[in-house]
């Protein structure tokens, strides 16, 4: 007997896209400090052989493992494509709104789509444990239950000042099994040194992530380290998530999409929706306006520069081409900790820098209130990441009030809010 | 466009299945404290007049209005039917394992079911407000969504004692517009009274439902009161959950269920997974083994009486024939909130007292244990409620570890346990 019926089943890919060879310009290659190109080979030092493949791979498609596929079904893919009718109707907008709920998921975001592909990789390839970072806990949370299911044991370095705040999380880690430590902490030299400064450190995503890579590099070979976005092959995973959407939107009857929005902090659930319209050429060639919402207390793409930059504080990664505030850029304790990451994907960088995809940036009450009003009108109160979106697709859906054509706009509500409701505490 | 596609959509039932002209003995009336039984147009004070309808039908189909079946698609039904085969792996069993998930609904569990008809039912009827009480939170969350989907305003009487220690769920509901007290509350003379005896006095359901109760009949007719379970109209619009499963054996090609597992509270959960096998003679009129699972320390089905009680602890409700503790107990604080109730729903107390149904109780670290479990097999942390039936079910499923036979386990997994996680910081 199947995990699900064949009608579910039908709607999940069996492969991913990879946007690579579609993209404007080439991708950079990574760089090491001075201006050498990093090998493949090199990266096999921190990631299994197979990610590093996907991270450099040229193919257009990359088929799923089917124990991923069926991995994936377990937890509750394929995730719905909704029609906001109610928020449309409070809107008094011409536009048709749609969004791809990712919120469904056993974590509550779409982390999980990546987690449970790296997790299998690392345990195909005999990985004995993965390290990582996380900020507010939502990538923790997903690496520690994909690891859960491919007996994997997971490391979390966790931002001190979230460790703290936010024990639920840390008891969902622990839960699925999974050591997590407070960053900085008292496991690498780099923890030490900043302990040692200042006992109480709240700690950063970019020392987290400094703190992962030297646990792994320290580990003799037994451990490798994973990652939650940025990366071409965690972009590459996400996919699912637009690849769905597809599949839905035709079984909808729905032929053409206008705008298509998500929010980005390293990108991963952007890239998830919206790179496979680029590759299917969907609306007959004409692409849909593609807006990648960002906080204006993290301005990545709308005030960064794009310039090689590391992917941490420390410096431990190779150098990669992005938007970016800079790697030493402290972004301020914000309600959406998925947005504070300095950088941004390379693929999505190019995008942007070419005109192809039009960031935005909102701030938080606005951002906030736009959840709300979500909430209130469709039931789900978004992640305040995801809000970010919904601020977005309600400016859209206002400029058609009266227009009378229909545009069709679709985004990614890439996660519930119930892990985070502080945040709303003072806005409702 | 529709809401969802056409596939999805012909899941959900048009019609909700009512158990009473199938039960083996008649519905004993509700009674006013003097005996005589309690007439319907008294019971409209209280409830709209189409819910007390329902109440009190013998038809065994009730149609449900398109808005409400448009909400429910809206929300994310169909919910997904899952086969649990990492849990049957690691349990190294022949029985097959299949859950309903209703985790994925926005508020976490199936409460919002029957708070989307209710409040639809309501607003249709011109009713302002609802009152409600809530313990933990699971329920006042799944009103305040629905009220405010329909224009309805809705006051939640919350436990004192979850009302300062589960600041989220009262955050959760304000999100959705809610006014939320912690009951005991100034706002009614049961709690001013027991305020008076008590400044720091913790409340409970039954003081909550009180206070809810004197609300509505001192508002002079614009609220109405509105109940999460026990009730008929209640176990009534949960039966979607079992109806939809019917739908998606047939799809996955199963004709026969064994065993259909659920936890009991006040019943709704387990009602509505499994009154519709009943009414659909399954297992070509060979029926599953019904197992009604509730904690140790709440054992109303295990070790209450068969007889009339009140719903309420002030007697503020009509008596009704069940299985109870007395309205005068008052459950431990333990760590599943939501079956923390003295009595269970008429209907269901038929079918316990007749066999139809067995009860069994579960202690604490068993069922939290089985919770984690779940959690590192299948990936979703389960709702402490909801882990009671997952301890039931790999009970089943042990038994059948060499047995040549493949029996075929159904259970409702009701909720997750995102918003609940202290429950299991001391178990992992």
């Amino acid at each position: 007997m199947e995990l699900r019926s064949p009608q579910t089943r039908d709607i999940v890919p069996s492969y991913w896209y990879n946007i690579t060879p579609d993209l404007p310009e080439q991708l950079p290659p990574m760089l090491h400090p001075d201006g050498s190109p990093v090998d493949k080979r090199e990266l096999e030092a921190l990631f299994p052989r197979s990610l590093v493949e996907q991270e450099f791979t040229t193919q257009r498609h990359v088929e799923i493992p089917g124990e991923v596929v069926e991995t994936l079904l377990m937890l509750g893919r394929p995730t719905p494509l909704i029609r906001a009718r109610r928020l449309e109707e409070a809107l008094k907008t011409n536009a048709v709104i749609l969004f791809k709920y990712e919120g469904v998921m056993p974590t509550g975001s779409h982390k999980v789509n990546t987690a449970v592909a790296q997790a299998y990789y690392n345990a195909a390839e005999g990985v004995e444990r993965v390290s990582t970072e996380t900020g507010a806990g939502q990538w923790g949370s997903a690496l520690s239950l994909a690891g859960s299911l491919f007996g994997l044991k997971v490391r979390v370095f966790m931002v001190r000042a979230s460790y703290l705040q936010k024990p639920y999380r840390r008891i969902l880690m622990e839960s699925y099994g999974a050591e997590v430590y407070p960053s900085p902490s008292d496991r690498t030299n780099t923890g030490r040194r900043l302990l040692a400064e200042n006992p109480d450190h709240p700690g950063s995503l970019g020392i987290a992530i400094s703190e992962a890579i030297e646990d792994v590099v320290s580990s003799g070979g037994k451990a490798k380290y994973s990652l939650g976005s940025v990366l071409n092959h965690v972009l590459l995973h996400q996919t699912v998530i637009g690849l769905e959407a597809l599949k839905q939107l035709e079984m909808l009857g729905v032929d053409r999409v206008d705008y298509i929005v998500g929010c980005v902090g390293g990108g991963s659930n952007f890239a998830g929706l919206s790179y496979p319209f680029i590759g299917h050429r969907y609306n007959d060639g004409d692409p849909p306006v593609f807006i990648a919402v960002e906080p204006e207390t993290v301005p990545s793409m709308t005030r960064g520069e794009y310039r090689y930059d590391y992917g941490d504080t420390a410096g431990l990664t190779p150098l990669l081409k992005m938007h970016t505030l800079g790697h030493d850029y402290i972004p301020p304790p914000i309600y959406a900790g998925g947005l504070r990451y300095h950088g941004v994907a390379p693929s999505l960088s190019i995008l942007v820098k070419n005109g192809l995809v039009k960031p935005v940036a909102y701030g938080e009450s606005e951002v906030l209130e736009a959840g709300l009003l979500f909430a209130r009108t469709q039931g789900i109160l978004p992640a305040p990441e995801s809000s970010h979106a919904v601020k977005a697709v309600i400016d859209i859906a206002l400029k058609h009030r009266g227009s009378s054509r229909r545009p069709v706009i679709l985004f990614n509500l890439s996660g519930h809010g119930l892990l985070d409701l502080s945040a709303y505490s003072r806005t409702s």
